[in-house]
């Protein structure tokens, strides 16, 4: 597998910054390859949310250009059997935990390949069992960085982890979707692709008051509930200049209906 | 307008950290612009915080060499007809809806200039409705680093849209003010300019014991409420090792008096 | 005193990152150095809790290679005649006030050497009663990273403050110990280090039920207590897939017994 030279790193954790965890990784990097470029794209995913995390990594890896090393390091899992993998997704390198993290990567390109980190000489010694963002992730991402070529970092993988997402559907002249996640704002982002999503028309949610489809916020009063294609290119719902998730009570998982005009 | 060549972009904005969306500022800047740095001044302002923006900008924006673009995307208007800016001050440049956020940058330069963006070639294709930080602002701040001159980014704007801040006003022999925003610390920072601060008196908030003017937090005692001249040249009310915000229960907008010895 | 060229800096604060008071940090060293790296350790640290300052610097100051400039600015004294230090420890440069935060640094560095910052010729003016991190230490540090010897930045100090942290002791066939602090995960952080912790037995805390010592998180149940060697090689208790501060109501400074099977 081939890559052109690697002009950064990202990172993304469940670290947090009050621990020093993610300094950790930063030393780890400056010591391996001390002129490459680091981004934190995060450290505030909640512990241990693997859908966060693979859903705030889809809203990022792709604009970054080819050649990027993407790192993601949200991984209950450690100390258990769990692999450690790299990806090479459309030019960029993804590194995490097998566990679900770059299911969004792997389902946007049918193309990506991906494999088991096992080379030792890619990792830090001795390797701690309970943080292998620092000695495992962070020291493969910079040896990595330093080649030209991808070096074998360990077997090919033909069933990586993947989180079983609802998907939505067409139903009658509707659809019927699900709530993936909540983001800061309290936006509810849903599974429903802009594609599915009518120009006119209302999302159903329980028993809530039927929220109406807008093109963009402009078009609901301050405090009011509206449905929009977002940033992602799916169906979110928000109350304009207010918090959907606290507003409507409404949390990941719920289900929805999408109904034309 | 001219302008040297950009050294670094500075991001804040109100994106936190879980969501991934400050990951896509910087990797729409690193297509466009791989070897610039960028510096991620905070995104950890409160959601739709437009007075907390301006006052943390405030903090920083004119520490930094002139060249460096500084972007904020406090943006709870997306969506609506509000206008996108980019203000040349003092040697910087700053970009951000124009809803506030440059309003103590503008007060402090009279002879700033402000464009409003508008050049399609410099915005990010298709501009998605909901997120002009990543389609937008991250996006022209990376075209205009890469410019010795600022190109024409769109009309010339003479009406900027402005905070109404309370202005400290002298009263008798003392002066009448009000806290314009609380910090991490609990500080309060209030509208008082050092040089309306005399050396010893007190400060008068509601019916809470009146609080005296010092020098530096040393003059107080542990858990003791004090007033002095703060790092941007304000008057704060603090506790010495507390939290004044949580501990007297006074927020934002509180009236106040300062009185001389 | 010797350095070799300072490839960067970093930065770990209780500032937060909604304020601004972090990027009047980097504006600083920018306009003293522009072309320095800044990495952004941690500013989540608790107001003021100069413990958790010192066990998250413990954490990634000498992962970094020889040269990296480390500042910590974790400073509830600022304003009293506390003093601001600079440490020259195993080839790298640390910063801050002489509170305690470097309290690991020279415990484990015997060698190390500590100066008292006096030069005023290397501090911003004039220099604030209430930010020093601003005026002081990322001043310092950033014409500390332009020289290739360090200056003299003022008298030798031989009585740096360390923080009087607990010491584990061997009791029997057993240990005494405490835990230090808890981090973002809830896990338990003890004084014990890996050389006194047994490869089988148990760890006793108040009348909680005895807690077992693991290899792994692996070999426990989710939702269970373990108690294991951690990333610090210090003992951690955990509770696997879950947050053993909350869930045991375990603090910092309670005591416990490390008992061997």
């Amino acid at each position: 597998m081939s890559n052109g030279p690697a002009r950064r790193i990202t990172l993304l954790t469940d670290f947090g910054t009050r621990d020093g965890y993610t300094g950790a990784l930063c030393g780890v990097i400056a010591a391996i390859q001390p002129d490459l470029r680091v981004d934190h794209a995060g450290h505030d995913i909640p512990p241990g949310d693997i859908l966060a995390a693979a859903l705030a990594l889809d809203r990022y890896w792709r604009l970054y250009p080819p050649g990027t090393i993407h790192v993601v390091v949200v991984d209950p899992g450690v100390g258990t059997k769990r692999r450690g993998i790299v990806a090479l997704a459309d030019g960029r390198v993804l590194l995490g935990p097998d566990n679900g993290v770059l299911t969004l990567v792997l389902a946007a390109t049918p193309d990506a390949t991906v494999y088991e980190i096992q080379d030792p000489s890619l990792l830090r010694s001795p390797v701690s069992r309970t943080f292998h963002g620092r000695d495992i992730f962070a020291s493969v991402a910079a040896h990595l960085a330093a080649r030209a070529e991808l070096p074998d970092v360990g077997p090919r993988v033909d069933d990586a982890v993947l989180l079983d997402l609802p998907r939505a559907e067409r139903d009658g002249n509707g659809v019927t979707g699900a709530v993936l996640i909540e983001d800061r704002f309290g936006n509810l982002i849903t599974n429903v692709p802009a594609e599915m999503v009518p120009a006119t028309g209302q999302v159903l949610i329980r028993d809530l008051a039927p929220i109406p489809i807008r093109a963009t916020y402009g078009e609901a009063d301050a405090g009011a509930p509206l449905a929009l294609v977002g940033s992602s290119e799916r169906l979110e719902i928000s109350i304009r200049e207010g918090n959907a998730a606290e507003g409507l009570a409404v949390r990941r998982g719920e289900r929805l209906r999408v109904e034309p005009a």
